[in-house]
């Protein structure tokens, strides 16, 4: 900052001698945007790193074979200016992410300033344009994004949640909406659906064209012991919460304290029929937690690629207290893909209607953008 | 993510042979938790990665000279193990970024999840506490940080601005509070007063411990050909606005259309006497522009290592309108002390009563969160 600021304000204090134009050719990131990385063009990708001095170079990505990401990779070439450049044909449309290994030590891209954070990983973004994905880029008109916290007796700390509005909650001030509570898996917090799952974007672009209700997106932190991301720095409770899949503190939070602090702060239609709650991995364990908890509170229910479940006897409790929809998600090779076959055959047994989407892929983001994307505009209709 | 929730799922879904404990100790990183990084004992932090086929690695970090940091650096020691190690003296207390150089590559440590960005960069975080940073750490009691996007026609363009608004906003309903508008420098955006400058944590220290008036932050994107910042992907508007520092298109949709969109959002005292404007570096310039267009609209005034200024009518036209602070901050060897100096003695010489704040060291991120840490408290008394 400090050697680019002298450059500038030496530049803007001279106004005769400085153009605009010489400005803006002002390298601001600091080194090496000479260096374009990742390159779009069609057809192919082709990726850069600024590397004189190293023996190997690997570019390592999320559409490569699962064994070759964070680490291994295939090899990159140098050229003689010490930039080694490796060309790809584009992977199918999709959000990738992807990294360098230099001589064995894994590198961001420090051209690509899009990044992804994943637990405790920051992950370099690739965006391939195309219909899959028309919803992951950023819409016209965009909602709010923001941080708050709620004071939970039954955790006994002040966390932290994610809420989304929708583009014009300012402005409708005599509207309330419907509300989705959307939870993330093991190992992520209140920013996974943000920043890996483009949750914020996905809503503005379904709103957009009217194929989704205007509604609020409720992210909450599902790990019980955590007041908000670790990025904050906050220290852990010692609680011991016991398998985090049977969280009942966690679940008991949530319906007790989030969705009453949710309906207290925001412009919310407080029903049932107002009310979705879907999760992927544990917090699709969440989703049925709280459903067979509290049966009459969600009536639009959608576990993604879940794990655990609920018993035959909590499934016509649901039955009896009335869904609108109960949509379950899971891609054909998941590893929990039986046990949302289980789940299925437990819904048909009960009688309970229902719909079972079944993608190709398995336990991964790209399934769980599409979930999202697919289940919104169910919601609230 | 794929591999350790294959993990997890497999341990949760086998309960019986599953413990709580086993759990806790799962790498839910994905990677060598083992390699402590950086490791903070008092007097004394070291730093390690893990990279057994690397020949050079360093460590940069901001408390160096500035020519070593981003490149260059101090040389790590090989152990056995393949891990480098380097143990230094702890700097005294304050917020440094650090990087690791492999091989003259620039590497983040991937063991440090506390990662601030400044412009296209993410940096590691190295937060050395004592009575100069106690409040850069999370207070007890922390407000809301909020993304909106606010129209500007002036612009032709929906911008990206953040909100912080303080612990108790929500449940006060019948309270109006007051506005800080807090301007970023060149390379920066909506997110820099946040993310390198901890905005959120020094004004929620400062509100807890009752030195400062609750008061709502607000902080716009300050480079008027953008929409948000750079890591969102959103294309840039092509029209030339010319030099930043002069940039009145944008200075005019923060005092004729950012002011208004806040005073309607948020439960705001729409008074001079309510509205402080502060700004860094260019930021700073934007303060000046601001004042000397709309003098009657601030009554707290807090330029902060700035560039650009004011002429002595603009001066006079200030202390005809009534200002209640003006605070010019800036350090002692900082490239633009001579526009600070030149600034007081104008302020001297038109008799507006004000505070020239002179600290040690230069055009740096240290010094702004000292300057926002002394000035928050002088603010709406």
């Amino acid at each position: 900052m400090k050697k680019i600021a002298t450059l500038v304000a030496v530049a803007l204090l001279n106004l005769g001698t400085a153009t605009a134009q010489e400005l803006s050719n002002f390298n601001f990131g600091g080194r090496g945007q000479q260096t374009k990385s990742p390159e779009l063009n069609g057809e192919k990708v082709t990726f850069r790193l600024n590397a004189n001095y190293a023996t190997v170079v690997n570019l390592a990505g999320s559409w490569m074979p699962d064994q070759q990401h964070y680490g291994g990779g295939i090899p990159m070439k140098k050229g003689k200016d010490g930039v080694w450049e490796l060309t790809i044909d584009t992977p199918t449309p999709e959000i990738y992410t992807y990294n360098f290994v230099v001589d064995g030590v894994t590198v961001n891209d420090p051209q690509n300033f899009m990044v992804q954070r994943d637990g405790t990983r920051y992950l370099n973004m690739l965006m391939v344009p195309g219909e899959r994905t028309e919803n992951y880029f950023e819409a016209n008109q965009r909602g709010t994004v923001s941080y708050k916290w709620y004071d939970s007796k039954i955790l006994g700390m002040n966390r932290r949640v994610t809420v989304y509005t929708p583009y014009g909650y300012e402005k409708n001030k005599g509207q309330k909406y419907p509300v989705l509570y959307l939870l993330h898996g093991m190992g992520g917090d209140e920013e996974a659906w943000t920043s890996m799952g483009r949750a914020a974007q996905i809503l503005d672009n379904l709103i957009e064209k009217g194929l989704a209700k205007p509604m609020i997106v409720v992210m909450p932190n599902g790990n019980p012991n955590e007041q908000a991301a670790q990025t904050l720095g906050l220290p852990k409770s010692k609680t011991n919460y016991g398998d985090p899949l049977q969280a009942d503190a966690y679940v008991k939070s949530l319906c007790e304290e989030i969705v009453p602090f949710i309906e207290k702060e925001f412009r919310v239609i407080a029903k049932p029929e107002a009310r979705a709650i879907s999760g992927l991995s544990m917090g699709g364990g969440h989703t049925f937690t709280a459903t067979n908890l509290y049966p009459k509170m969600f009536d639009y229910i959608c576990p993604q690629s879940a794990a655990g479940g609920s018993t035959l006897e909590q499934v016509k409790a649901l039955k009896a207290a009335g869904v609108k929809l109960y949509f379950l998600a899971c891609g054909t090779t998941d590893f929990l893909y039986d046990n949302s076959k289980k789940m299925d055959a437990l819904l048909t047994e009960a009688g309970l209607e229902h719909t079972f989407f079944q993608s190709d892929g398995g336990h991964v983001w790209a399934n769980w953008r599409l979930y999202l994307n697919t289940l919104a505009p169910k919601l609230f209709k």
